[in-house]
Order: C-alpha cells, then structure tokens, then sequence
C-alpha cells in the first residue's frame, strides 16, 4: 500500500473532531468508543492494518463488521449496534460523506510540506501574473500575461500558454496544457496529460479536400471543476466552449468545441462528447458512451455506461443503448440474426393475418 | 468569449478583399453595403457583439437573419436577398467556405508576434539542423539529426526524438512527441499530447507469456495533416504507418502500427483503427467507432459515430452498427429478448409451416 | 521505411547463432543456406529491400515466398520445402517467436550508442536515488525520494514525482508521468504520455453536488509490463491499483482506481476498465472493449473488441457484443425494430398459441 497515508498516528478524538468541523450541519455524527485510540491509517475494511479506521457503508458488507481488524468503523445508524458490539466506532447519518471528508483532511496534513514560490526551472513570461503564495513546479512554462490565482499549484512541465488564467486554490498537474485565452476556476484540479484548449475539430469541405476553420473561441472552466488525466477539451469554433461549477470529468474524456457542460454533471472514463453538443446539469454518463453532435440533454439525464446519444434528450431519466454481452457462438447468431429482425417482424404480420383470417 | 478575435477593427472592404485573395478561383462572392464599416470580431449568429461579422450558410436559421445584431453576414445566394435587407453582407456561393477562409485570415493577423528562433532554454542537439524562420519554444528537446523546415513552430515542451522530420510550415504543439526516424510533412498541425512513433502493440506468444516483437518501421505523414491532442499513432512493425496527405484526426484517435490511412480523409475524437488496417482516401469516420486490425475500407467509406467494423468494406456507402439509446426499463426487455433471437428466429419458421400446412 | 533498421549488413550466420541463443529451450531452429549472406533490414514479405531476411508463418501466405525477394525466409517447418527451393531460409519451430527473438537482436544492435548518465538539464532532487548506470534525459524530472534501477531509461521530460520507484532495465518514454509513491517493476515499457497514478474517479454525493474522496493509494506495476503511449492508470482510493507481471497494455486504455490485472494479460487501444474490477490472468481485451466496475473476470476471458462487459465473468471462454455493421438504411430498419423486440416475443407466443390451439 502507498506510503502516503503512513502518517504519524492522530488520535481518533482529534479526526474525528477536525472531521466533524468541516461536515455540512445536515450531516450528524457520534463518536463512540474511547478517544485517545491511535490512527495511522485509513483501510479498505478487508485490508485493515494495526491502528486503522475503515468504513462500512453498504449493508452488504456487514458480514465483514466483525472480522475485520480495523480499530475503528465508520458506520451508518443501521449498523451501528453490531459495530460498537466489537469496538470504536463513528455513526453518522451519512458515513460515506463523513469518510469523504475524512479523506480530504487526511491528504491535508501530507500537503503540509509543499512551499510556495517559482522553482528556478520554471520558464515564466515576464508579463505573466503569479500569486506570491502560489507554487510553480520544475519546468513548467508560463506564457505571456498569464495569470495563476493564490494558493494555486501548477506542477512540473505543466503549460499555460498566453493569457490562461488559473484560479485560487487550483491544481493543475505534471504535463497538463492550458491553451492561449482559457481560464479555469477556483479549486479545480486539472489531472497530468490533459489539453485544455486545443483546437476544435472544424473543416470546410471544397473539392473533396477540408479547409480549416481556425477556433477563435475558447474554453471557460467553473470552480470545483475536477477533469481526469489525458482529458481534452477543445475550445470553441467562435464562442466558448464551457464546463460549468462543480463539474467532474474522468480520465480520456473527449469535449468537442462549443460543448456546454451543465453544473455539478460527471462523466466517467473514456466519454465522447461531440461538438456543440449541451449537456444539462446534473447529469451523470457513464465510461465509454458517445454523445453527438449539437444535441441537447436536459437536466438530470443519466447515460448508461458505453451508450450512444444519437437525439436530444429532453425528459430526465435513465437511458441505455448496449449489446448484451454474451458468449461468442450465441453472440454470432444472433447478430447474425438481427440483420434480418426487420423482415422477421414482416412475416410476423403476416403470419399474424394468416391465423387471424384463417 | 475568448480576448484572441477581438482584434483592433479593420474595415469591411479590407476584410472582404483579403479573404476573396485566398479564396479558390471557383467560389464567388460580393460584398453588399459600405466597405467602411469596421468590424473586429467574428461571431456567432445568435450571440454578435457590435462590429461583428457572422455567417449563415444553413437555410435553418434564416429567421435569425433579422434579429442578429452583427453589422454584416455572410450568406448564400439564396439568403442573399433577406440579408440585404437588413444591412451589410457577403453573398457567396459557399459561405461556409469564404467563412473558413475568414478564420484563417483572421488568426494571420494574429499571429504576426511570433518570433522565430529557438528559445535559450530548449535543448538542441548540436546534430540537429532547424531553419532560421523556423521557432523553437521553450525547453522543447530536439534530438539528434533532427530536422525542422522553414517557417515550423515547436511549441514549449515538445520532443523531437532523434532523426525526427518536420516539414515546413508546420505547428507541432506543446507536449508532443514525435518518435525517432519519424516524419511530420508540411502545413501540418500536431496539437498538444499528440504520440508519434510510439511502439506498435505486437507480441509472439510463448508458454503463456507475451514475446515483444520490437517495433522497427516508423510513421510517415504527409501534408496538410492535422491530428488532434493526445492522438497516438503508432511506428511500424517493420514497415511504416502512413498518413495519406489532407488527412484530419481528431482527439484521442488511436491508430495502429502498420495502418494506412489515404487522403483526405477524416476521423472524429475517440476512434480507434487496429493494426495493419488500410482506410482508402476520402472517407470519415465518427466519433468512438471502432475498425479492427487487418482490414480494408476502399474511398468514399462513411462509418458512423461508435460504429465496429469487423469486415473489410468494398464499397463505397455510409455504414452503421450501433444500439439504439432507449429509457433503461426498456433496454433492459429488448437486450434480453434479444439473446434469444436466433431462436425466436427458429420459432416463427416452425409457426410459418404450421400455419401453411395447415 | 524507417532508417532505424538500415544498420550495418550482418552476416546471416552471425545473426542465426545470436538469435538461436536467445531462443527458448523448447524453440528448434535450422539455418539452411550460406552463412554468409549479406542481412541489412528485416522486411515485410511483400517489401523486401536486398540483404532482407522475412518471416512467414501463416500458411496463407504461403504463395508469396516464390516471389519475394527476400534473401532469407523464416518459415515453419511446414513451408521449409517450398522456401529451400528458393533460397536461404531459416526452419523454426514457432517461426514467429524466432522473428520475435530476431527483432528484439536487432533493436539491440541500435541502441549500442545510447550513454548512462544524468543530462545536464534535468532537475533531480538531492534526496533522489538514481543508478550509475541509469540514464536520465534531458529536462526530465525526479522528484525527492525518487528511485531509477540499474540500466533504467527515463526519457526527456519524463516526471517522476516523489517516492516513485522504477525498476531495473525499464524504459519510461517521454512525458510519462509516475505519481507519487508508484512502482514500476523491472524490464517495462511506459510509452509516451502515460499517466500513472492520477487521482482514481471517487465523489461521494451531497445535496446534489460531488464530494471529493481523495485517493490515498498508489499503483503497483509488476515486472515486463508494457503500456502504451497516452494510457492512464489511476491510483487506489485506499488500497493500490495493480497491474501483474507481463501485462500488456496498448495505447490509450483506461484504468480506473483499484483495479488490478491479472498477470499475462493483454488490452488493445481504448479500453476501458472501470474502478474496482479484477480481471483475471492470461485474459485478453480488445480494442475499444468496456469493462464496468465492480466486475470480477476469471483467468482465460477473452473479450471481443468494442464489447461491453457488464456481469461478472465466471468461465473462460471469448465473449463478444457488438452491433453488427450494416449499410446505414439497413441498419435504421433494425434499429428501429430492436425497440419493438419484446413486443414481437410477446406477440409470437400469442400467435403460437393461437396456431396451436387452432
């Protein structure tokens, strides 16, 4: 397991205390057992080391309540008898929040040791704008009149181009390319390898050859945006192509140009988002589906994992639209079968006259 | 909207006779209104700032014609009459096209800045040979007996791998990587992320385990080619993996080792072509579809977004093979029923002779 | 064709014994002919420069070998008759793995140049450890508490960040990035643009918005592993993701949190594999193919390109669901009768009825 969460072990009264402190007031959470238990690791319930604190959302696990060895469970109310009938445990109301927020405090106190300031490496514009209690990795490049916010962090060989502008508090990572006029929000975090702002896929057809059409728009990412490693995401032919608050993206995810992304939307890896295409808020889709161009999908509207979203969507919902996987002598019937399901369903009618008259 | 097309105004006559310079002797256009206006930026139709030019090539949004904002448009000849009627505006027989010429013209003037030459901080082996005209961005690697043309752009942090060729007039964008022994032609654009020359996947099986078979051709792309961020194309396995001339890929395309891909032809973001596949010239492929290793597709093959192709195909046509989205409860029906469809099949031949026998 | 394989002529004797010497035990292999023949290029059958040794293994191409002009053929002792007549050739038992052997030789012999060391321009941590006789290239990073093994290869503006450990003989490509604390084992492959160890995809919901959970595992990257070029593997969100010994991963595949791969396991371009599956060993995916999360496949799976797994897989067996492709006119007649599919079931078990009642 990764050496980064082998801290000096806290007491569970102080995590929980600090923990409690940063939860929404709509979240309650008791702590109960003693104190001053030491932690030194957050744990998969079935993995759990010496000094560990896992959590048990899902009452399909509850079986594992009393073997496993963690010394501390964070458990919804349902389970919370059975868990403090073996030890320490934290009930809360929504223990897969409280473990969230749990995470996040954790990966603070290793962040403690990261100074701010420009390496000596870093290539930076003079005209560009760099907060004082910002931090520029080894090599990175910063363009001319870029602007990167406070306690922002841009990672090594991470490149904002002309005019980028970084908000406070976010992380772009190692190699991620923010291309000439884009703009990111606040506490963002931009994953290594992604291409913010390259340009959107427009051609003129003139003799059987394509003619560029140059993307003079660009892209406006919101705060809280979160967009995985490899993700790109094209700016706009003339307007801008935009990602709204709150917005999570996956590894390998595909925006094209002018796309709009609705507030607080999650794709999942491997997303294909066709241009001009307007996503509603709210929605979630899942890896590997496609999404065509210049189609609309309301609020609310949840793609099934490896679909295609070949119309507008304008009613909320779940949609699907996948091969059933199946071995491959009975996949090859089939298949082969359904080239002919149109004229199954004409001798169906027919067969159905046939009885009916006969 | 991005800072990068609003330009200090040029007047409309100006515009209008740059863009008619470059415009292929068979396209026609006339400018209907005063040459003086000034116009400084290019918009979209439903969104013109003042001083703005716009276009509308599709008869669908005629009815915008009169409520845009845009102090001039460009139309068709069978606009030509509406338009007029409100203002200023370019009747062209293509519009679409004198719009694309426009966008080119227009990012011209901005880029007059650019400096050529190669910034202090990149690394150029001594062997390497780069044209005077040609710009070398910041802590770019040039390798050794690279080669880089006239009037060529290497953006911040790309890497040209030893005996790499770069054509004139070429943009290689930030981040690329363009293999050893690899050749990018001219007037090309490689956007961010891009791979070139990566290994192709090919391995010998042996008692279970996978035997590499190194990699020993290269890739060689022609002119006018444009690839889109974090595309990857793979090098040879013993001969090279072509790129036909005018060819367009979008983003995070993978193409195979050993793949052909003919002229003027266009993939959306997301497709992948296996090994050894040969696409003729002229054909497009959507976004996410899928062609497998080893087949042939001749010109003027059209594949749909997120379609497979596991055939080769012989002729030319626009080919489909997708499920169609549908709300999940109902998938959930069809996609069972349709494991059993072969025999469904089977059920209606039997009912068919029942029903004709007796 | 690239000039990588244009090396100085070898004699086909020389070359014979160093690749028999590499074979495997179990590989039998004759060299028929002079061993003095001139090799200067491994060919394609149907392309072969003078001074080429080709291989064919495939009987169906088997009337190719009167008209190469290869000067030595690898051949299966099935074909050894018909090569002889024709000249030189070598006789292997598994004449691909011979080729294979014979091609990892060849890249060899190029790489005799390639000097250990730390370029001058590459940024180290003090606290980095790095072999003697490792090479670093030029403006790559290593971050504190960084390990390179013995003979390890990190390429320009590769990043290793902190607590990255690489293995003896491994070669990571350009613009990799290891996150921190990840393990790479000995004798891999990470191609271009790789991302290993970004943030796995984990939101916990509240009040209509996503929660962060941060990821506090690594990944762990057996030994002989290959990963293509732009491929992402995501860190554990506690425990490590884990890929095992001899996988192979081609380009741009996806790998969510704490997914682990089986040993010998191979995936072509664009797959996806969501957080949490276990896919088995010696398993193979294919191209564009999406495993869902969760999901456990056992040892010998094969999935077809472009399939979508969505159960758990608990027999070995190759597994396919793909929409067959079909001319577009013909397929939107199908399409739309899929949706129709549970109703004309329904609608055939009346009618049997009905007949067989009747």
């Amino acid at each position: 397991m990764s050496s980064s969460h082998r801290l000096a072990p806290v007491s569970l009264g102080e995590l929980f205390n600090a923990v409690q402190k940063k939860l929404p007031a709509s979240v309650h959470a008791t702590l109960c057992g003693s104190p001053d238990i030491p932690i030194s690791a957050i744990a998969p319930l079935e993995l759990a080391p010496p000094a560990s604190i896992a959590f048990v959302s899902n009452v399909k696990y509850e079986s594992l309540i009393d073997s496993t060895t963690a010394d501390c469970l964070i458990v919804s109310p349902a389970l919370g008898k059975r868990a403090k009938s073996r030890g320490a445990c934290i009930e809360a109301s929504d223990p897969y929040l409280f473990f969230a927020v749990l995470t996040q405090w954790w990966r603070a106190r290793q962040r403690v040791g990261l100074e701010s300031g420009v390496h000596a490496s870093a290539v930076v514009d003079p005209t560009a704008s760099i907060a004082a209690t910002a931090t520029v990795g080894p090599l990175a490049v910063i363009g001319a009149y870029a602007e990167v916010g406070e306690y922002a962090r841009i990672d090594a060989h991470a490149c904002l181009e002309a005019h980028a502008h970084i908000g406070a508090n976010t992380h772009i990572c190692s190699q991620v390319v923010v291309g000439f006029d884009c703009t990111v929000g606040q506490r963002c975090v931009v994953h290594a390898g992604v291409v913010i702002g390259a340009d959107g896929f427009g051609f003129a057809q003139h003799a059987g050859e394509w003619v560029k059409i140059e993307q003079l728009g660009a892209v406006l990412i919101g705060d809280d945006v979160e967009i995985g490693a490899n993700t790109c995401i094209d700016r706009g032919a003339l307007g801008d192509t935009v990602i709204g608050n709150g917005v999570k993206l996956d590894n390998l995810v595909q925006i094209g140009h002018n796309v709009h992304v609705g507030e607080h939307t999650a794709m999942a890896g491997c997303v294909g988002v066709a241009g001009s295409a307007r996503i509603g808020a709210h929605c979630t889709v899942g890896g590997g589906a496609i999404v065509l161009g210049h189609l609309t999908l309301v609020d609310n509207v949840h793609i099934s994992a490896a679909s295609v979203v070949m119309r507008s969507i304008n009613k909320p919902g779940v949609y699907t639209g996948v091969f059933p996987l199946d071995n491959n002598s009975a996949w090859e019937k089939n298949a082969v079968t359904l080239k002919q399901l149109h004229s199954l369903r004409d001798r169906l009618r027919t067969l159905e006259k046939a009885v009916s008259c006969g």
